[in-house]
């Protein structure tokens, strides 16, 4: 396996690429004589930009997502409003949330959800500091927008718990028949919640 | 599309990630932020292993594999046949071939078929080379391994000719049933080329 090429350097090129997430031998050496026929800028540049995100790139000291200062863009800006916190499991929802452009309140990452099954117990997430900040004050909402799986139901249980003797109001993020879809192909709990959280039509 | 997150950091990695082939922007964000949440070792071997790949993979001056010296090994082994040139299209088919076990002579990688279509002429391609280097004589057989395609046949044929001058023995690689496939799914061309070509049943 460590000796499958003729190059020792193409052996290399190939165990770091297939160390990436859903690249397998075959992609990973596909990858590298691609970048082989490429002029040396492409390599280069990728080179550059890997080495440089993973060391430019840390996470904010106040809501965990990612950041190129010690407090982000978001947190630092006084234009979004302080008053609401969105928890997210991850980066990648805050940058989904961001793109509706219909959120201005702030972000918590929690850096996953509760899951027994793996591992995962509250202490290894950033649900601590998510008390903390609500305790400092000036918080009146916490919307909840984990995943409306088992695990996020969990930890939106939990977390709602941990924030039951402060006066911020929890909310969470509605379940219901997506937009674009027939009832037909809607789950049954998923109907089920959006007839008891039905709201008043006015004709938009 | 340039400024899509807030990390310009991130932006400049999804970037170069989704240059390379079948990684789209999704694929690209999924790899950065991987890389991300690694020890900054991950990502420095990658990078390492990228710029010493383009950097210190050549190509052999005489059969045109990749090497990381002028000369590669196959080349250079005197105990590889170099009475019989065995001409690829790329570097991948010399993997292929060499992976059988089965062949113990030297290489000639074309870096192509030619096609038309794709304004690939025979002078885009490694030919006049390995006319050379037959005419340079001690080559008694080459053997065309390219594809079954109607490219691959067009190169056979335009390689054929141009060594006809020369006492060169030209052979192909075999067309017939695929070894583990019914008749059933062997299409009529290649069945007919199987029965023409028939060969002697020795009971192996």
């Amino acid at each position: 396996m460590e000796e499958e090429f003729q190059s020792a350097l193409l052996n290399s090129a190939v165990n770091e690429l297939s160390r990436l997430p859903g690249v397998g031998r075959k992609t990973a050496l596909r990858l590298a004589l691609h970048l082989l026929r490429q002029d040396a800028g492409v390599s280069d540049s990728l080179a550059k930009a890997i080495t440089e995100l993973r060391h430019g790139v840390c996470y904010c000291s106040i809501c965990h997502n990612i950041s190129e200062t010690d407090i982000c863009p978001v947190c630092a800006s006084p234009r979004r409003d302080a008053t609401t916190i969105c928890v997210v499991e991850n980066v990648r929802d805050v940058m989904l949330l961001e793109n509706t452009g219909l959120y201005n309140g702030r972000y918590h990452v929690l850096g996953g959800v509760i899951s027994p099954v793996d591992g995962i117990g509250p202490d290894k997430l950033e649900i601590d500091s998510l008390v903390e900040r609500v305790r400092a004050g000036g918080v009146q909402e916490v919307i909840l927008a984990l995943g409306a799986t088992m695990e996020g139901e969990t930890t939106n249980f939990y977390i709602y718990r941990r924030l039951a003797d402060t006066p911020v109001k929890v909310t969470q993020l509605a379940r219901g028949v997506a937009v674009g879809n027939d009832i037909e192909y809607t789950d049954e709990i998923t109907l089920g919640r959006s007839l008891r959280d039905r709201t008043p039509f006015n004709g938009q």
